[in-house]
């Protein structure tokens, strides 16, 4: 039996090839994978064939935002997971050193993440993964909806480390598939004002049909209790944090940038907040909450669906077609 | 009887003038100054006329440290206040704000604050102040000592927001008064390792002689939980944030900069938190308390001790005398 | 001009009386109360003439969940103030004490709060308040439903207390208005399930109506991450710290109880915080807000309104009508 | 080659037996056993054969507070680790659950703790344990040091559970060996006092050479931000809070209580929290930064020391003589 899987082997070098099927290992379960997001770090790796400091040294198989059932479990797992719908947490820690052991497990200097070279994706008919990281699905929702619960982690974390709640005024820049999702978590925490702001009149469109202040930047107006930056644009890091509250917070989300200038007296004279966020912990079971509940609407913002064969364009829309969104890649048709 | 004053004119024009001896307003105290610390704020004033939008258009009395005793209560205070030895918080808030009933009165938008155009401040032999904002000093303290609860509550309130706790390794740049304050109050707030930093071989000394890791700014190893940066020079926060460990804090106090880039993949995959920190709110009580109980030294940091008619003296020396760190005025002598 | 009151004299005795209309002071509004909400402490007070050590001992004017609007401002306020909808919170603190400056300005000891002995209430036609705690409403909401941020500020409070937020399961034990007002806010905060107990059919029904788990004390089922008890009896405390989770927080809402058991084992063994909560601080501005944006519903728990004269039918009808929830006085009808 | 092992068969029935020399399995280290210091729950084993639900149904080795070198590595640890001294924390967590994913690795439900049945003890001559929680004792100190590493622990969690910190002041009932410990932590917090009570004159005495403002029960004034109870003793909560200032916090360490009655409206009035603790997490670091630096003078407690021969003397000697603290087991002597 075949297991079709999108890997990719250098710059604009996506190719359907067939791998084994994996076996579950200890503690894992074999997933038939449903749905898969495509996330901008895929189509990264696809355009520059790294990241930063992650280089692909050798053929990688994509993606990590993905869903599927569970069709085997490996030794120690209960056969009874059998046929649950579970939603992958892409990142496997090491769970023994001290930032695990903290909490903190998304600073695990050991994590195992997908489709992070050299560490192969999900973009696969079969993936064999870290049981207890399956999580299962609420009833009631799909393999892509599920598959959402990995963007909507990043949304939710980035607004707990934001600590966004009642009261608060919120600016998300950048209207893409996170920050659609950020304003829509903001929201829910039970945040009084959310706006957010993009060059992208589809993307504001969007927003705005779900009931945000859209915007475009240089059309933002008041002041903000938090600004969470999903653009990844280093001048929005100063004009967002000049757009502040006292005592506000900032919390740098987009990637891109490798530097990026504060405005000092700004942030000492209304004593800011800068905050870092890389990936997420313990959000999982919030975001598949949030998802089941509804009060994120992960369907409006998938807006393309391709099988795995048509692979390649998944990558290239992003960049083809503005008015687009989330691409889900459904591996078995 | 004469009110003797250290007043600023323009810059490089510091006088003595007699003014009147204030009344103790409703809810006031009439405090005879016995000790005014100098500083860095004052020798801006002194040597600029400004410090960023605060401009001073007329004559303004110099001098925010500073401690003496009650000689006069005004309507509302307990005459039984009379004789003691008080010392001044500085910026007296409006209380009535969302930033004072939130407990952030150091943000309230109303302060006045001594020595701050137009606020005359506390550099004279007599002092109306609000009774509430007169701490009274511990037994067995100095008027000089309690005068230093200034510089220690900025001290305590930047370790405050750096969390600073047990276990956690602390930089600190900079080694003048302000910092050698910022590390000596880490070690009181249990801090496991302190190393401080400086260019100045005298203040390394003063820091070395006292116990903590003083090093000159290119001799810094090792990885941190908390950078406290106290020498406002911008590529410092590039450097120090890069040192950090991960979920590091970076603390900026001292100012300076304008803007000041950030090492963005940095703050986001350490998730450090960048804050800014502004003068002080609830600290007083517990920094006459540290220099109550010796935990921070303030004796060892007042290098150098001026009559009020040596004020001109007192500003000039910081900037000609490599061989100081705090400077007090004292003005009844 | 007469300013109708309804003043307590002795127990069961409450008579509508002729007071003058107050002068607004410095600092202070004057305004024509629309709508006060009865609470169980006016109760309480009709009842027994006192709570706890707070005894009266002369009469008094009852009534602290009050609403109007500015018809007069005394020195330092604005007159643009005059015609504003206002919604008052009963308890000004001294602004001065070390709580207050801590920003926990709820537990000012000096705090003069509407109702409680010897300080009248605000069951009049005409009330003089301070200025900043006379809040202004926000456009769209009637006054009935601004004097609501009282018992809404409570559940506001409690649920901070309680760190209510995204993922919690929530056990609110006692469906009258601030039971009910505490599962609608736990509901806005993002908890995702909320389950509500009461003896009462009626409350429950209205709970179930507004959509929670609404149920009997003894078919309660699961386990929950936050408790909030306001049903006062002291039992309810122990079954309800026993069914919480692992790192579950109580909060004491109810009074009633002088000394409650707990559980030291299960305190311990699941780490679990139990929290006082004494009326709130800086939870106008949200409470409003709520309101306003109808993530809570107020009407919906408003059964009774009464005019002045009617007054003492509002004080029985808590206890004589068990198909009520939160009475309403209306002091210009 | 022998493994003598203090065996617990029945109440009052401990034998010292020998057992075969464990094989380090993967991921675990094998340690010769230096100190193990007597705990009130090997105390209550020995005396009981239970505590609450834990029952012992066979055998048990008895010890968990144990440090020693490394002699052999299984697979998967580094040989280099063979020589190190290491204090052992002795709850393994599954590293897997929710609990364990948050950081609250102590409230793992499938934790294996020493010494609690039906797993072993570590007062063995060798004991296999896991690499990862076989802490490297700091240069400097001895194992019998570093095995206090972990009453140390239950001190650091206490302190950091009731969030004390600089300005505070701590009550700590209960001068046995946790409340010495939690004492000392307190101060090295940054506590600004710190009282201790006790009914035995030797305890008093010791913490009283130790700087501690030691007292009988009945003698204790003063208001107090934290309170840490160390005595188990049921009627301690509720004069322990009593005497706790506003916003003050009531850390329950000691066991024994089942129930123990709370003073609501005092809870409610003051706003305070009461906070259960169970173990530790996180802390080994910190605790052995504190014995190794000083801050945390463990000799000092040390009042008795036995060989394994001894075991029996070393049960039953707490509860003999007055004038004891810790004791503690050498099992190779």
């Amino acid at each position: 039996m075949a297991n079709r899987s999108a890997v990719l082997h250098a710059v604009n070098d996506l190719r359907i090839e067939e791998r084994p099927i994996p076996a579950a290992g200890t503690g894992q379960v074999l997933v038939r994978v449903a749905a898969v997001g495509v996330c901008g770090s895929d189509v990264h790796y696809f355009e520059h064939g790294r990241i930063g400091s992650h280089l692909m040294r050798s053929p990688m198989i994509l993606g990590h935002e993905s869903a599927g059932h569970v069709v085997d479990v490996g030794e120690g797992v209960d056969p009874a997971r059998i046929g649950q719908l579970v939603a992958l947490e892409p990142g496997v820690p090491d769970r023994t050193c001290s930032e695990c052991l903290a909490g903190r497990y998304n600073l695990c200097p050991n994590v195992v993440f997908l489709a992070t070279p050299p560490v192969d994706g999900s973009m696969s008919q079969f993936v064999a993964f870290d049981a207890s990281f399956a999580h299962v699905a609420p009833e009631g929702i799909t393999a892509e909806q599920a598959a959402m619960a990995e963007p909507v982690s990043v949304a939710v974390w980035a607004n707990r480390r934001g600590q966004v709640g009642p009261g608060d005024r919120v600016l998300v820049t950048g209207a893409g598939p996170i920050g659609n999702f950020v304003a829509q978590v903001a929201r829910s925490f039970g945040a009084s004002s959310v706006t957010i702001s993009d060059l992208n009149p589809y993307r504001l469109a969007v927003a705005r049909s779900m009931g945000f202040d859209a915007r475009l930047p240089g059309e933002i107006e008041g002041e903000f209790d938090v600004a969470i930056e999903c653009s990844g644009a280093a001048p929005v890091v100063l004009s967002s944090m000049r757009s502040l509250a006292r005592a506000g917070r900032m919390v740098l989300v987009g990637m891109g940038a490798d530097t990026a200038p504060i405005d000092v007296p700004v942030l000492q004279a209304r004593e800011l907040t800068v905050l870092g966020v890389f990936r997420y912990a313990n959000c999982y079971p919030i975001a598949l909450g949030l998802i089941s509940s509804r009060k994120v609407d992960v369907l409006g913002v998938i807006t393309h669906r391709f099988g795995l064969a048509e692979s390649v364009r998944a990558m290239t829309l992003a960049h083809d077609e503005p008015e687009s969104l989330k691409v889900v890649v459904e591996p078995q048709s």
